[in-house]
């Protein structure tokens, strides 16, 4: 047991993250010190590390994805299931932090849109102590209001990494739309928020999912998922698109649409993809796109359309992430292409820039 | 009584309508003649006359929203309380005629979206017999699917006819918002739809209502109805209105903005008046408007925001629209701003066309 | 191709069914002349013969599950999902026709409590042209009301039947069932409708699924399926059967009870496995049970628990049950035990009666 | 200004609550001290002076529902709009205060349900520091957790003691209820929590309410809240309140029952009141009432009938029921009936327990 935690740290937007250390802290009342065992590499961070998310101070040590062990407790501490924690559980947690007390929080149960929300890895700095703020270190200190869930012993925590992030996301889009048994969905940008959501409404009952995307390989992964159709986004033209969901469908398109792939010039084809009285939706939009026209009239109003934004996610999402996880319907095991060690966090960002992996999960210290 | 009816047909669009005899038809089983009483004069009915609306044919009898007595019926008929039609009753009906047996009326239970629906007034030519297919005439023909419902004896049809159209559809723009007592609703647009809106919103226990509208009187009537703010949409700035909104509301914005006007360029304004986890809902727009830009990141993707398409209404919504107005919570008698014989339909048309009435209302026979 | 259709008729309550001949009718206009590839046999037809369902006439021709092909056809007629039917088309149809006008049907889309309907097999009686109302027959004549979907060519009819009654009534439990991925389930009773059920929750997220019964072979059946644990019902405690779901709820019991029994003495330990703010649904009661004593302070009141009634069902629940069988994820082929020629029809209701079988199946015509 | 609170406390069940004196408390982070201006007397106060409310320990200082001014805070505090708190702010607040960290307060958002959730006045003990947990005093210690709601200046305490109870249940009870425009409600027992539920229904456009009651005062009170006929429990039969709401209901039955008697015999009639298809709802339910028989086939499977459970309300709950008294559309000035001085609250308990009052309002000090 050591008595300090190594990082690696964002000094400057675009520069190299550098590898510092911190003294593990004293805990105050229920926080927790927990061991990073996965950190996963979202694409998110990317954006982040080139300075593209005006919520990111700097330094900040990286990484909203990751799955840790109970190293100490600041006294008494339950997860969220009433279980007490234990040094040596393996635990996820929700990665924002919420108040609890506001209007948002507590009037209208939406936390996610919480003002006061913070989120390790994205928003808050590791300039005052305790510093440990970012899963890309081998320990983290989770502030008293994270929300903790304890894991079954046995799980891959390189495989649980997503559910903190792409995976809640996805099942507060997939929350959102109220699919019933027989409905049609496609989802455009099958990465691992696709992934998810493709998971996600099998698991609501869809039965023909078509998934969109530029790559072979995740459109590979996404049959193997159960998709029932898979379309190259550049090698066919919207027109043929639209024709293969109108042909599933009875000519009528998708029930619904989820836009993973947060790629602007996409939002009005798959507005198009949707039948009347259907539902738009796009969890995918994490950055600024642009502005993108749309005919409110012929692609909104007389089509009864339903269009919805989706922010984020709570910790009910990411519970449910969990769960679909260790279901074990649907190859999660696979989005995991590469794993790094915390020293070559900086090879782990290129890889994903580049879109050489699927995933890329940093493991700081042993499970 | 007579064997002949007479209607004021427009030949072709743009021109003034001509007042034409069709004889009084044997009814087939489940038909209803109607003695047209009281015939409203819509919005829509000007864009129809000069041929923005792509559903009508020529020639055609104008007027979809109607109160009528029961002249004869073929057969014995039910009206939605499975209360018998008898000859002198009181009825409205659901102007819009669905098939009842496909996807969207069966499956998905949206009617509204029926692609065979027919609407009397807008898109069933009186070509053919038995012709007398919309209101503006002293007789109706009634299919049989027509969906009616009795009206009790003493009711004010001249009242009653927006509830067919405007009260109809405004009913669906509401039901597709999730209001909850205390919250805080705009309305954009102060006419029949508008009202309408700002009296259902109210009996869902919204507590703040603004209502924005070009037309002083509007406003007022609109203060009447209960708004409890109202803002001139030329005299103030969409600053002074984000403003005076998010004074009502902690600075969180609205919790629904309800656009009325089908007025394209107030559709950013009204999106950006929406609270974070705020839902956007547009009835107000039946004819093409064009493109308007959305910023999908900063405007709905980070707000949660939901945006709804209303598409026309179903019986259901109906039978709301004449529930409200029977309520007797709100003063829908003043709508009626001016009553025309059926031989001056042209200048009801025209006092329409000039927004020299809020509601004019033909009155084919007496009551 | 013959002119006369024959029909294993009840004649009266209890008696052997005999065989009769109905010459093969003119149809009127959107009326269907359907061959009988499968009928199945429902519990509740059991129930029927011995004279236990008030709604039941007699002569009456048995069978409200079946799947035909197209002989015959009053005009054009299109399926739900708009395809004109065609002689030779495999089809099934909701077992209920509805008037498609009441209050129930048009004003709160909830057909399944429309007063006027009407169930092939089981209220309308042979007495009158054109007589051919059930599936224990070699054709039967389907209403002008009747919904009517069309089945992929290749497709079991076998399989198919219990999707008419057991499939759609579980898929109408299951709607009222607000299921989150990673929720607990309890199913009370394993036969049809309770393996419906199962692969109905499994197909909305839930991840644990608790099945009791008192054979041995529909547990396997079930565990087949999907669920998680399997119960003994006479050879486990009610204290045990807590106990474990307790186990897989941190202490909590059940998101969701679905009591498919039937069995009254089964409603107070279902209601006691509901978690507090769980919800305990109860499709299986399909004859009268007598007074079941309830605690409502202690049981429903401070547990704010929500119990719901599931009367039959409706076409899109029908629609749904077909595409939970066709999406292949479960052993549907498993729950036909046993096929009978239609001569045989009073076997099958015994094998049924004595339960020697999970699902009998009356095979008339030749697929 | 003074160092010391005065209270009445309760030493044992039973027993006359004695007037005490408490020093006013250090405050901790988050705390807000009140000076406590109208404090409610509850009908269940009765229930737990005479001990058969399970959860109360002794000493206690009763009083769940109050309306204080801000004495002091300890560090900065906002309100649930954000609204930084200020000595001399008018406030209401949550009675119940719940973890925000378990199953019940963050993955299914139902607060009522947290297992940890304490009420003031209820199952707090004034045994220990800062002792002041109960209306029924001159000062209450909020603790940090609690949610505050501060209230607009010139507002009558008085008129909104009960929000914070009966107010907030009702609010609960409708939320459960999907009222739709045009509905029917029966409101069974027109004490303070019926008199707000049919305030909230008619919010939610209920357009014909029937309330029930056993004494004419209040029966009266419920004509000028907007029921539309009203119904005394002893001198009609339940036959004849049935032919009533049949009447209203072209025979249907109501849409929506919501017991707020807790009077176990009711249960039966109310249910058998429900349309088809309808709703029951018991918010009144707060003590044990015995074993009541349920005909499970004929009153809830074939009516497909939903019956609720409500307990106690959350936040929003409480905000609502503030939000619908300051909407000043009903006459809940009406409610109060008496007020008492502090040193009177066993003449308020007797007069309470004696029925004398519809609600009696004790004043620890000047507003």
């Amino acid at each position: 047991m050591t008595d300090t935690a190594r990082a690696m740290e964002m000094r400057a937007f675009g520069e190299p993250l550098e590898m510092v250390e911190y003294p593990l802290p004293q805990l105050r009342r229920g926080e927790v010190l927990a061991r990073v065992v996965a950190a996963g590499v979202c694409g998110s961070d990317v954006h982040i590390w080139r300075g593209h998310d005006p919520r990111t101070p700097t330094p900040i040590i990286l990484g909203h994805e990751a799955i840790g062990r109970v190293e100490r407790i600041g006294g008494d501490k339950a997860d969220i299931n009433g279980e007490l924690l234990a040094p040596g559980d393996l635990i996820g947690w929700d990665r924002g932090v919420v108040c609890g007390e506001c209007f948002f929080c507590i009037v209208k149960k939406q936390p996610y849109l919480c003002p006061n929300r913070k989120v390790y890895g994205i928003s808050i700095s590791s300039q005052d102590p305790p510093h440990l703020k970012g899963g890309y270190a081998t320990h983290m200190v989770l502030d008293t209001r994270t929300k903790v869930l304890k894991l079954p012993e046995g799980t891959d925590p390189e495989v649980l990494v997503s559910a903190s992030c792409s995976g809640a996301t996805a099942a507060h889009a997939v929350e959102q739309c109220d699919i019933c048994q027989g409905d049609t969905v496609v989802i455009v940008g099958a990465g691992s928020l696709g992934l998810f959501a493709l998971a996600f409404v099998l698991n609501r009952g869809a039965t023909r999912v078509v998934a969109v995307d530029v790559e072979d390989s995740r459109l590979e992964l996404a049959a193997e998922f159960g998709a029932t159709a898979t379309l190259h986004a550049t090698q066919t033209s919207p027109e043929h698109r639209l024709k293969v969901v109108n042909e599933l469908t009875h000519g009528r398109g998708a029930d619904f649409v989820i836009d993973c792939s947060g790629y602007a010039p996409a939002i009005a084809d798959g507005i198009r993809m949707c039948r009347r009285g259907g539902t738009y939706t796009m969890p995918g939009i994490a950055v600024p796109v642009g502005e993108t026209p749309v005919r409110f009239y012929e692609d909104v109003s007389i089509r009864n359309l339903i269009v919805k934004g989706v922010w984020v996610s709570d910790t009910g999402h990411f519970r449910q992430a969990v769960e679909v996880v260790l279901s074990n319907r649907y190859p999660f095991d696979r989005l995991v292409s590469r794993t790094f060690h915390l020293e070559d966090a900086n090879d782990a960002l290129g890889a994903t820039e580049r879109r050489e992996v699927l995933k890329a999960v940093i493991k700081p210290s042993e499970q």
